[in-house]
């Protein structure tokens, strides 16, 4: 890696659903004039493996087929849309990375933790520059992504409990990846919220020495 | 693992396309009244995934994102066809498993075999019981899959160079695996393979202590 190599600032947003993580991930985009993208999903390959991930019963898969098939989407996110974009000097702001899945089989059934580390540390290896983590209430969020559907019914009816459990690993983010993870307070207006990421991002930015 | 518990028996057939062992399994397990199954593919889930393997453009996944999805769709044809054959005590046979995988990342790039075999202990770790070879030239192996024409055009359009390689790493595996792997003569009439092929289940079978 040479100094002089121009390289791009990879940005991801998480939370749970119905946080306002979408929405917010579109405006900090937007307002830097970064490519956008999301996962599962984010290249034509991974978003024919999302289409097996989202679809149908939500026992259809185990967890374990579930963290293989995450993986093998985000592999070809990476290969196909990060990287080029991380290469070419860009900002990519991502909707959803690693630390979903993290959060999501961890709450699910704990021991799965160690093989989603297994996996990304093999076949992935790349952690985002900076993340913001939509810290939002369950319950408003669980109302807003009911009312919302989007067509990803499997994760949208997992239950208040499960999403308590959810936004409690999504917090801990923070302490887990101090030097990356950002905690932003999810219970505001969507403008104030989006005003308060541009802040932290553009300082973030600047002290990279990126425009 | 009680010792009065039933347990069954699990055969898998590999080797090059057009080498003649889905013909072989086939009639391995209808001589034994076994369940037939096979990969990528064997339940509802992984013959979804399959289709995201086989079809399409050959430089459509990396190499990398390609194990994934093979590793994803054994992980449940293991869970939801192999294992409840197994618990149920029967035979079961399958026309190619995790071995064409070692033996095709490993022709492809000697490095992947490192990432197969970390995936398989951590997300499979299940071997066959009996491992048949049909070990066929390939010349002859070519000529008859490009004459048969699956829709498994990827696999098939592989070059003869390639499958040169294929076969020297098909017929590794008995060296690696002497407990399990059987070389199997591919070059003969189908009913005489089938012949040899069956002789050897039924001896493996009776010291099994299985019908």
């Amino acid at each position: 890696m040479s100094g002089a190599a121009p390289r791009g600032v990879f940005i991801t947003f998480e939370g749970i659903d119905g946080s306002g993580k979408s929405t917010q991930a579109r405006a900090l985009a937007e307002a830097l004039g970064a490519r956008l993208t999301r996962e599962p999903g984010g290249s034509v390959g991974a978003e024919e493996i999302r289409r097996l991930l989202v679809e149908g019963d939500a026992a259809r898969w185990s967890p374990e087929t579930e963290i293989l098939l995450f993986t093998a989407a985000r592999r070809d996110h990476v290969e196909k849309t990060i990287r080029p974009a991380l290469e070419a000097g860009l900002v990519i702001v991502s909707d959803r990375f690693a630390d979903s899945t993290r959060v999501y089989q961890g709450a699910a059934r704990a021991a799965l933790r160690g093989k989603v580390d297994l996996l990304h540390e093999a076949m992935i290896a790349l952690e985002p520059d900076l993340t913001f983590v939509i810290d939002t209430d369950p319950d408003v969020a669980l109302a807003r992504g009911l009312a919302r559907r989007s067509g990803e019914d499997r994760f949208e009816s997992l239950g208040a409990g499960f999403q308590h459990r959810l936004r409690a690993g999504f917090r801990a983010l923070a302490t887990e990846y101090p030097d990356r993870v950002v905690l932003i307070a999810g219970d505001r207006a969507p403008d104030t919220i989006a005003a308060d990421v541009l802040t932290r991002a553009r300082a973030f930015l600047a002290e990279r020495g990126h425009g």
